[in-house]
C-alpha cells in the first residue's frame, strides 16, 4: 500500500522558512521551478510537456509534499491560466502565450472570485464592455493568486450586452489595471494574492477568449483544476508525515523514542491511512478524467474529502511534533497552516459538499430559503 | 468513481428483521446462501469456486451490504475454518473436509480466542496434550461464531510438549465437547456465538492439522481473513448508503424531501466520499495481496481504517433516518450495531493500529511499562 | 470535579437484561420505581413530590444511569403527561388524575408525533371535531411511549374549527382507538412505543385540557421535559464510565490491566472530560430554568450538546469493553444503543441547533428554498 | 446560559495584526496592560491586586478573547514568574521583586522546559553548582516565554549535590546568560520565547529560591498556572465566536446572509454549546481550587479538555469565514494559530490526559515497555 522510498523523510531546508515567514515570494525559485517541466501540464504542443493527467497530479502533490505554496504558484499559473489559453483560446493565442508561460518566462494569473462573490462566484459583477477595437473591463477582483507581479492575467468578467460570462488576456501594467497584495495571511504565505482593481483596463479584440461565452465554458477548466486541487492536500499529507515519522523515531522523552507510545504510534497509523485512502481516490479522479467519465460532482467529491482527511492528518501531525509541531521551519506546522486557504478555494469544502449533493439527489440545495422569522 | 447501479436501493425485507430480533440463526437460508458459490472462496479444487481474492472479498461485501450477519457466518465458516483447512491441511483432510463445507451441506467454525486471551490471543492456554492415537484437549474458548452447531470446529490449541501451537479437527458432538450461545447480543444478532469448553476432548491423530506448528503458521489464514473483514465495513457502509439514499428522497418534512436539506446532503455526501475512499483501500489491499506484496501492517491497517469510517457511515446514516433509524427493519439500525462486532473482532482497531505500527516504526507498543506509581 | 462515590461501579443485574433483550416491559417493576417518589417531579401538590428541577433532573439521570429505558418510561409518564395535566388542565383534572398517576397507580403518555410529522411536529393533521357532548378525534400518532399499556392517553390534536392546537385526556380502551407496538427497536427495548390509530374517539368536554389552545401551550411542557431529556444522556455516560472504569482495572490483557494502556487512559479520561462538562450544562440549564431565565435555545442547546457529547461517551465505553462490549448484559453495549433514540427524540440534534441558531441569529433555517435544479 | 453581552463582536483593530504579522513584541502597550492590574493576580500585598482566583482566570481569558499572544505574555509574567516568587520566596525576595513586577516596571519570565526535556521536564538536567558566596548555574532553557527581554529570570535547575529541583532568579545581562529569540512560530507571534545558554552563571545565594526544594515545591505552581491555561482557549474560543456571530448576519452569498444557512447554522451553534460547556469547566476547576479540593488530575483534565474543544472551535470558525478566514486581520485565523501552542505547551493534550488518567486509576503509562520486537 504504502511505499517506503515515499516515506523517506526530507531535509529541512533552511533557505525556505525566512520567504514563508515573510511572506515574500522567492523569485530566484523560479528557474529551479521551470527546470521540473510541469507549467502546461497535460497541454500538448506549444513547448508543453504533454503529461498524463495522473502525472501531473502526482507532480503537483510531489511539489506540494515539499512546500504548498510552491504547488499553488505552479497550479494557478499552469492548471488556471495555461489551460485556459489552451481550452478556450484561439490558436494565435496559444502559439503567443503559451511557450513563455512553459518556460515560467512570463508567470499567469486567473481572476474569477470578487470581493461579494466568492462561493456564489458565477453571479461576478465585473464588467466588459465593447469599445471601439476592443473592451473595457471594470470591476474588482479578490484573492487572485500570483496577481502581483503576472505578466498575463486571465481576467473573467460579464458581457455588458449578453449579461454571460466572457474571458480576457490581460497584460501587466495595462493602464488602469491595479493588484495590491493581500497581508497577513496565515498559510501559503509565500503566494502572492493580490485585490485587484479595474478601471476602464482596455482590452484589444484579439485578447479576448473567443471560447470563453457563458459559464459552463470554464467549467471544464474548473473540473481539471479541481483535480490538482484535491492533490495538494495528499501532497501535503505526505509530507507532514514523512517529517513526523522520522521525527518520531529520533526525538526521545522518558527515555524512548516518541515512536515507543501507544498514542503516538495510533496517531501516525491513522495518518498513514488517511493517505493510502487520499492517494487512492486522488488517483481514482485521475483515471475517471482521463476516460471521460468524470462528473462535476466527482471533482467536487474528491477535492473536498482530501481536503477534510488532509485536516485531520496536519492536525495529528502538529500534535505530534510537540513544541516544535509550532515551528514553521520543521514543516509540520507550515503544512498544518497552508492547507487552511486550500480547504477554502476552488470551491469551500461545503460548496463541494453540495455539488456532489445536488448530482446524487438531483436537487440543489445552495441558497436558503426566503427568510421568515416564523416560530417552529 | 462511483455507479449508479450500485447505488440501487433495496427492497425491505420483511422476512429478516425476526430473526435477527430474536437472535436466531436463518437456518432456511442456507441453502440459498450456498447456491451464491462462495464457500471455500479462493480455494482450487475440492470443489471449490476458486476465485480470485478479489472476487472473494466484493462477494463478502455484496452479501454484508444486506445483512452482515450472513456474511459473517459465512466469513468463519469459508475464510476461516476452510482456508485454515486448505492452508494448513494434509490431502486427504482437504478431500475429506472441503468438498462438503463447499456445498454447506457441514458447517464450519473456527476457535482461536479464549476468555482470558482476546487480543492477546497468541498467548492462548487450551492444552493439547498427547494420547495414544490421538489428542486430549482441554480448556476454553470464547466468542467462536457458529460453534453452537457447526459440523467442523477448527481448534486451536497449545501443545503441552512442546508449547507451541497445534490445530486440530473437531466435529460436533465429541464427547467433553461443550458449546453454549452467548446471549444478549447487540450487533450481528443472527450469528450465533459460542462459549466452547473442552474436556478431554480426543482428536484421533488424523484429524490433527499438521501445517500447524507455530503461532506464524496461523498468520497466512489470519492474513487473509483480515482482508475479508475488511470488506464487511464496505458492505454495510454501502448497504446503509442505499438506503439513506432512498429515504432521503421519498421522506418529506417541511413540505420538501429530507434531500433538500442542507444539512442531510453534507452528510450523505460525507458517507460517500467515505465509501468511496473504502472502496479503494479494499481493493488495493486485495491487488497486494494477490501480487504478493501485501504485509502484515497492510492487513491491519485496512481492517482497521475501514472499519474506522465505517463507524461514521453508520452513525450518520443512523441519524438521516431519524426515529425510523432505530428500527431494525429499516436495515439502517441494524447496520449501526452489526457494525461494533467488526470494529473489535479480528483484532480491535486499536490492536491493528499498534500491528501496522511496529511495521512502520519497528518498534513494537502493545505491552505497557512496568507498572509504577512514581510521580510525573 | 468528579467524585470518587459517584463513579462506584455497579453491580451486574442479572435480572435486567432479559426485558431488554425480548423487548418487554418489566411490569413487575413499577411498585419498585413508585418508591422513588418520582412521578410528577416539580409538581406541588396532588400527591406529586414537589421537588427542585435541579433535584428531578439528577434523580432522572441516576436511573438513566443504571437503565434508560426505566428513565424514558418515568419521563413519558412524569414530564409529559403528568405536566401537561399541572399545566394546562383544570383543577378538577388535576385532582382526579394525579394523585393516581403521581403513586404509578395509573400509566400515563402523551402523543404529538404523526407518521408523517416528526420534526415538524407543529403541523399535525389528527383532528378533533366538536360534536354533542364533547370531541371525536381521527388520525394517527406514531412513536408513542408507554401507549400500548397506558391508562391515561395526552392526544394532541388539531381543532378542525379554529385550526390551532388542542388537547385531550383519552382513557385506555376508548372505543376508536387502537395502540400497536413498533416492533425491532435497537434502543430503548423495554420502552413500549406505539403507532395508535384513532378512529371516532370520543372524548367528553370534561376531559378536553382547556389551558391548551395553540402549539405555543404545550411550548412550556416541551420546554421542561427537553432539560429532563437533556440528563438523560447524562445519566447514560456516568453508567458507561462507572462500568469502563471498572473494567480496565480488572480485565487484563498482556499480563496487565487495561487500565495500564495508554490507548485505554487516554479514552477514559475523554469520557470523564465530557462527562464534567454536560454535567455542568446540564445543571446551568436547571440553574437558568429555576430562575426564569431559561430560553427555547437554552433548552435545545443542552439536549443538542449533551447528546451529541454523549454518543462520544458511549461509542468510546463500548470500544474499551472489546469482545464484552458488545453484550448488553455488561451494561455498556445497552448503553451505546440506547443513546440513540435520545439522540433523535424530543427534536433531533439537528432541528434542535436549528432553534437555537434562530435564536443567536433572528434567522430561522429549518425549511429548504423553494426546489430549484438551476446549476450552480 | 450565554449572555447577549459577552457575544458583543469587537472591531478589527488595525494596529495589531502587523505586531503578529511580523513575530514582534508591541511593548508600547506594556503601560496599557499594567493598567488593567491584572498581573500577580491572587497575590495579596506587595502592590498585587489579591484577586479571587476565579476573577484572575476570567481576566485572563478577556485577554485571550481579543489576543492571545498578549495573555500568554501576562501569564507568564504572573501566573509563573510571580508566582513562583510568591510561593517559593523569602520575605525579602517578595518585597523586592513582586512590586516592580506588578506594575509591568520590570517583565518576568519563567525557564523549565529544556532542549531535551519537554513532556519529561522533571527530567531537566541544567545544573546548579554551589560556589562561594551563591551559585552557578550552567545548562541550557528552550521555549522561555518573554526571555530575550525580561528583567526578571525564574531558572529551576538541578542541585548538583541533592540531584533535587532548586529555583533561582536571574537578572537581565548577568555574565554567562544567553537568549535567543525561536523565529518562525505560526502562533503567539508575539510572545517572544527564546532558546537560553546558561554559562557558568553566578546567582548570589540571596536569589536563590529557598521554598523549592524538590519538584514538588513547583507542583503548587503549576497547579495553578495549569488553570490560568486553561482559560485561554476559553477566552480564545469567546472571541472567535464573537467574531462568526458578527460575520455570519453581515456577509451575503446568494443573496443571503451566511447566517441563513444550515450548514452554517449548526457550526456556530456547535461553537456554542463547547463554549458555555468550556466556561462551565473552567469555572468549576477555580471553585475546587479556591476550596482547597482540586487536585492535579482535576486541573490536567480542565486544561487537556478545553484546549480540545477549543481546538474544535477554532476550527470551525476558521471555516465559517471562508477566504476571510486566512487572514490575521479578521482575528479568527491569529486564534486559531495561537491556540496551537496552547495545546502543546504546559503539558500537551496527551501528557495531561495521562495525568488524569494515573489519578483515575492508580496506574502511571507515561513510559512505554522495554523495546521489544517480538511479534505479536
Amino acid at each position: 500500500m504504502w511505499r517506503s522510498r515515499s516515506l523517506r523523510p526530507r531535509r529541512r531546508r533552511s533557505s525556505r522558512p525566512p520567504y514563508w515567514e515573510k511572506a515574500e515570494f522567492p523569485f530566484h525559485a523560479i528557474p529551479n521551478l521551470a527546470t521540473l517541466g510541469l507549467a502546461g501540464g497535460t497541454i500538448k504542443g506549444y513547448g508543453c510537456p504533454g503529461l498524463s493527467l495522473t502525472a501531473s497530479a502526482i507532480c503537483i502533490a510531489e511539489v506540494a509534499r515539499v512546500d504548498a505554496s510552491c504547488s499553488t504558484f505552479i497550479l494557478v499559473h499552469s492548471s488556471l491560466a495555461m489551460s485556459t489559453i489552451a481550452l478556450c483560446g484561439s490558436e494565435a493565442q496559444k502559439h503567443k502565450y503559451l511557450p513563455s508561460l512553459a518556460q515560467f518566462k512570463t508567470v499567469g494569473c486567473w481572476a474569477l472570485t470578487e470581493p461579494d462573490y466568492g462561493s456564489d462566484a458565477s453571479s461576478l459583477r465585473t464588467a466588459a464592455t465593447k469599445v471601439p477595437g476592443g473592451w473595457h473591463l471594470d470591476g474588482q477582483k479578490r484573492w487572485i493568486g500570483n496577481s502581483t507581479f503576472a505578466d498575463v492575467l486571465i481576467i473573467l468578467a460579464r458581457n455588458a450586452d449578453t449579461n454571460q460570462l466572457n474571458g480576457f488576456i490581460v497584460k501587466k501594467g495595462a493602464p488602469g489595471l491595479k493588484a495590491t497584495k493581500i497581508e497577513n495571511k496565515i498559510g501559503l504565505r509565500m503566494v502572492q494574492n493580490g485585490d485587484i482593481i479595474l478601471n476602464k483596463v482596455f482590452v484589444p479584440e484579439e485578447d479576448r477568449l473567443t471560447g470563453i461565452n457563458s459559464f459552463q465554458d470554464i467549467n471544464k477548466v474548473l473540473a481539471m483544476s479541481r483535480i490538482m486541487v484535491a492533490w495538494q492536500p495528499i501532497g501535503i499529507s505526505m509530507g507532514v508525515f514523512d517529517m513526523c515519522h522520522r521525527y518520531l523515531k529520533e526525538r526521545k522523552q522518558f527515555g524512548a523514542p516518541l515512536a515507543a507510545f501507544q498514542l503516538n504510534q495510533e496517531k501516525l497509523v491513522r495518518m498513514l491511512g488517511n493517505i493510502q485512502a487520499m492517494l487512492l481516490i486522488g488517483w481514482r479522479l485521475c483515471k475517471l478524467y482521463e476516460s471521460g467519465k468524470m462528473t462535476p460532482g466527482h471533482a467536487s467529491l474528491g477535492k473536498a474529502w482530501t481536503s477534510r482527511k488532509a485536516r485531520e492528518v496536519v492536525s495529528l501531525g502538529r500534535e505530534l511534533l510537540g513544541g516544535n509541531g509550532i515551528l514553521a521551519d520543521f514543516l509540520v506546522a507550515k503544512a498544518f497552516c497552508d492547507l487552511e486557504p486550500i480547504f477554502s478555494y476552488e470551491g469551500t469544502y461545503d460548496i463541494n459538499s453540495l455539488v456532489t449533493g445536488r448530482e446524487i439527489t438531483g436537487i440543489a440545495s445552495f441558497k436558503p430559503a426566503v427568510l421568515t422569522k416564523s416560530r417552529l
